[in-house]
């Protein structure tokens, strides 16, 4: 079959491969019918993250259809068509028992295996480990478009975002960073009704875009943030700020903009420590949370998006042949000079 | 002042009577700017709430301007525009302090007292006792008609059926009773994320509405409503199932739709005892949950409105001057030939 | 090997039957190091329960060493000593994966099937399917008899009891009938905080264990309950009452005896319909919660042995070797006259 | 009367000042039987606490009997007996009704000013601000040394500490910092079931005195904290770590502690910056909180001291007359080598 093949850092080629078979009584393989890049398929390629060994298929999300079980599933059957997440899920370890497939201990403490340390999605067909608890089936009427999107980023913006800052009607909630995720929070933060959603970024087509996928206000970050929110607030400051960058000035700022009692819940993937101010912190009983995604609320987001509550097709931005994966990389690469939210590949 | 006051079952007029004043160093006075009738009103004329004594001022829901403040009150205003609950909270008792002022043991062991146990609303002028811990300042900009309702109708809805089922993103729920409190309840759902509103009613008008408030499904009480639901929901039921009419039957429609793991939402007000079939919910991993309204979340609903969430003002269907309350009591008291929701009677 | 097989309606014995082998890749086969007969096991042998069918082995509670596994089995080994607990969790169907595997759609839609739709546990080995998502190791130091009660008993009293409850600390909670159940919600409910707990039952045997067990108060059901629970709490009624006998007049007495804003957990098995006051309940906020166990709490619970916090070994009252299974039965049968609370089978 | 005078840093007296009476009608006034001296008192007495003035009375703890009402006071009597708490609650701003009186606008956004913003217990008498929200009626048959501690640091341990920790049955808990608020947050860590207390501190009398307490394990913080805990946890740290000193290096420590899915919640104080290690925290799924005590779970403390289940009167190690107040703050200065945990001084 052909993949998309990592290199080494800087190199990556669309070659052909051996297929894959199952290779545990658990696995399925999926013919990937659609598939995505991710912003950590672009850090691995700049070498950012050392434990993907040259070789290595990318990619981990994925639509397919089950073209190989396993001896042990019995729950699923060649010619479904599901949903691969970004996690895996053994279903059996201490964490994945506490709802935390992040943490899966069966497949080494981190559940994103995918196009890191087992081959991925971006390729014709993909073996799943662990299928039976990591997949979900597909429901009727609802397109590869629709819900490809659950692999990673709505998940991610929803739980790790809405949900670990506990955004509840009638809340303030600020979203720093417009990016894909930042997005993907904004779309489900109106799900647990928030009253009121302040966009904050430093490029005006994604603050444009914050305001189609729902903010109410789009605050450019080379303002006075601080000032603006306390205006947009009374004085207090928002209910749930949530960091969708990754650097410190980004998770300072949202301590900043929290109020009393309120939480910040970061998304972003840093690289380097931040300064708390404990000083002023101490005082102003904030939560302050951090996570993977786990994706458990996934079997939720399909419900919502069959439903039509959700539309998360509205992040493909950009199509493309499965066998142009490299086109496909430099669009998504230089993002903003293409407006590009996500890019979607089929077979 | 003019008022409306119970003499007894049956009999009511609009009479001439003292103006009230502050007699305990909390209350303060309200002009009664706008008020509205509730069912509760209608069960009081026949007789039904023994507890409210001729010579009566009933009402209990109203939009005021203070007027008079006794010696205590140091936060509100003459001139201050504020929502006036139905119920009252003393803000210093076991069950005000732990966020039930439904049962506050300061004015009787249950928080509805205006138009009860005290003169009420529908009258030109009101007292107001425990006003600093009861009373809501509107936010500028929002109209009488726009929070009028969170009275009592919309967080008895939120409160009761919403809240109390523990709707959540992706829930179906099913709302048995679509007159203005299943509606609340129907409008609010959505504000917790329900993916699918199923409501259920026997009067086509009222099924109408519902979908008009944001209802997915309506299905008349007259068809099999059982097997309508389980083919809706995969054989499954709904995750939560809130009663809003107040009689055994529909309670225990309500135990019949529930699927394992769901909550029954009870907001009728009833007058007989239900059979609870044990033998078969024992099993089911179901929780029932009964209420009054408490009002806590006024101020929630509050930002709702005043950021467009929620727009109450669309049951208004009939509008009176407030000397038309007689009026205004022939519509309401027979809303389904007028197509009624509420009246509002505005000074 | 030997077992006890269910030949109808009153008739068991203790017969040779053929070993069990493993038949799913995901099963496991355990040979059975102590074992325990359940009030359960009493009503299957009286025909109370039709889908236990003739030649069945009856059982669903064990501590056992593992002795063969499936081809899909990778984090168990031969030799490792589990619990096995009386519900299987397929890990990967919507209720497994809502942590409700009481309600496992892959093992019929109820969690409990050994001793009950497959073969259980009064044997000399037992097949466990599912084995990955349903057993627990026991942790090195603890005996069997500490934690064969964490099969059943143990967390039916804290999650459907307790938990569902939601005690928590400062509670006053009423636990209505004092069998291994009711003392099982006794014994966890210090666990969550609770300030006092009231033991109701007509006999005074089990009162005195329910003492022993934690109870503070113990009351005679044959006394007026009703005031004598008013008077211990200032007439409020307590925060919790919990249900553990499975008739209608205790269930009824539970919705007496709950304060506004309080909670009756019922873990009784019933065969009736109860009534539900709700002409008086409905304005009292109450909740009421039912259910079956999920187990989902044994990880904790085996951590509280562990270290010491709980002690379930206390209910063993009476030791057998396992082929004693018959003088067992009679002893358990009988179990106030023998003051028997659980009986214990051992190789 | 007589009084504890604060003259600036560094002085303070016990002078004759002029009685307090209620200024407000909302006030009454409270004969000091109980009081106590807190460590925040010897901070401002060091001039760290600039918002207090020369001749402030100083003092935030007591158990008193009031002597005199406001006109608005009615649900207090003459003569009652309460507990005055460190917090103020006003009952009606935003903040207490969202259950955060440590935030009460009413008292100047901050809910602590006794001894602060206005005088303080350290009197032979004090005036009570909005003391029908904020006091609690000592229950009869408790002494004054069993309630005092629960007017601060017994709810700061709970609160802040286990209850912002999120502690369940069956969490492994490290307590960093064992003064009297640590040692409060390990009595109360056993109320929300708690499996294994691990208290972290370098002054050997403080560990000794944390076993007393109920800590399970006792760590010289000199010693390797990190590969300690990771022995006693399996190598996954613990479900919370609580900080209970106030400076960076132990902040940092506990976050070290905490394992994937767990909390870090801050009690101390902090007068500068920590450093949060978000690229190794991104991941790791935690939570970290903050909070100043806002004495919302003393009814529930109040009970539970009532009724056995915690004794805080073992916190008071010396004991004066209230006339040798300048003693008492010798002793507690120098709390180490008098191994004073608190000082109670009696009328």
């Amino acid at each position: 079959m052909k993949a998309l093949v990592y290199h080494g850092p800087g190199q990556k080629s669309w070659d052909s491969v051996a297929d894959p078979g199952p290779t545990e009584p658990t696995d399925v393989v999926v013919q990937v019918d659609t598939t995505t890049i991710c912003g950590t398929d672009l850090h691995i390629l700049k070498g950012d993250v050392p434990t993907v060994e040259p070789g290595r298929l990318l990619g981990h999300e994925a639509v397919g259809t089950i073209v190989a079980r396993g001896s042990a599933v019995t729950s699923l059957d060649d010619g479904d068509r599901v949903l691969v997440p970004a996690i895996t899920s053994c279903g059996r370890c201490a964490y994945c028992k506490r709802q935390m497939p992040s943490h899966c201990q069966a497949v080494g403490g981190v559940g994103w295996i995918f196009g890191h340390l087992i081959d991925g999605t971006q390729a014709e067909y993909a073996r799943v480990p662990f299928a039976e608890t990591s997949v979900h089936r597909v429901p009727e009427g609802v397109s590869d478009e629709q819900v490809l999107f659950l692999a990673d980023i709505l998940p991610t913006g929803y739980e790790v975002g809405v949900r670990n800052g506990r955004v509840k009607p009638g809340d303030v909630v600020a979203v720093v960073g417009a990016g894909p995720v930042g997005l993907a929070a904004i779309m489900t933060g109106h799900l647990s009704g928030a009253s009121r959603i302040i966009a904050v970024d430093r490029v005006q087509s994604r603050l444009d875009k914050a305001k189609e996928f729902g903010a109410d206000v789009a605050i450019d970050a080379g303002d006075d943030v601080d000032a603006r929110v306390a205006e947009l607030t009374g004085g207090l400051g928002v209910d749930v700020a949530i960091e969708a960058v990754g650097v410190p000035q980004t998770f300072e700022t949202c301590c900043r903009l929290v109020r009393p009692g309120g939480v910040v819940a970061n998304i972003g993937v840093h690289g380097a420590p931040a300064t708390l101010h404990l000083e002023e912190l101490w005082i102003k009983n904030v939560t302050i949370t951090t996570g993977l995604v786990d994706g458990t609320t996934v079997p939720t987001l399909l419900q919502l998006v069959r439903d039509g509550r959700i539309g998360p097709e509205r992040f493909a931005t950009h199509s493309f042949d499965l066998a142009d994966m490299l086109a496909a990389y430099d669009v998504f690469a230089d993002a903003d000079k293409h407006e590009a939210l996500k890019v979607v590949l089929r077979r």
